[in-house]
């Protein structure tokens, strides 16, 4: 189990691939975002984004599945869920069709003042797309477990 | 239509409301989140959330369909889409049978300097459930157009 102190300040994580299909797009924007551009061709033609583009609460979706996955896959961390994050931006729209990989950089690790037994970890995740673009960025905040006396 | 100049600091708009259902936290999950606690009432009865909670991709996804809807209700505004948002905070859990409403109360129009055809609109999102408790809030960034000399 891996406790807030094992997580380096500067250590870095990849996550994907995901690949991103049509039908999911369009089945993601029916329930949660049903605006135009992502749901029908020819609206999405009209707009800034040219064609059919996901959400971009489609495109943090992915981005968390990535991010299960590649926690899952590795040693467990002694996770305490997240608050929430910061600057979440949508640099480039996502398409049908593009394959996603995230990374994750640890930009900050700080013992919690008022809970002795935790503390918050903060990453940059940079999403790119097949081309090498960067499609969205955030800075995520977790909490995770300090080392008990007895680990 | 509404343009940049017809959007007034301090206004305020009402959204959903929005039923949570068992079957779409666990169909969300599955695809985006598949973390225990909100998968498996067992695992999440061991946790924090105390039983099975909403992804929080799921929440703030909820809320954007709540707000598309209430905008296709009224007047459509002059919308370029959004570049993010800041400070997406996850305030309490959400749990399968809770309603859910969104109120955003805007905080700040800025013509742009370098696009003088748009600027951007900020508002504060604060999402609550059937208890009045705070469940999400964020601090929403939209563009939207100027209103063209011949409108």
């Amino acid at each position: 189990m891996r406790y807030l102190e094992d997580i380096q300040v500067g250590s870095r994580q990849a996550f994907g691939p995901y690949e991103v299909t049509r039908e999911e797009v369009i089945d993601f924007a029916r329930k949660f975002d049903p605006q135009p551009f992502h749901l029908d061709d020819a609206a999405a033609a009209k707009t800034y984004f040219g064609r059919l583009s996901a959400s971009g609460w489609h495109t943090a979706a992915m981005t968390m599945r990535m991010m299960v996955d590649g926690w899952s896959s590795g040693e467990a961390t002694a996770s305490l869920g997240s608050p929430g994050v910061d600057e979440l931006r949508w640099v480039k729209p996502v398409y049908p069709g593009d394959t996603l990989t995230a990374e994750g950089e640890c930009i900050e690790v700080t013992p919690s003042r008022s809970r002795p037994d935790m503390g918050s970890v903060r990453n940059i995740i940079t999403v790119r797309n097949q081309h090498g673009e960067t499609v969205l960025t955030m800075r995520s905040i977790g909490l995770v477990r300090r080392r008990p006396a007895d680990a």
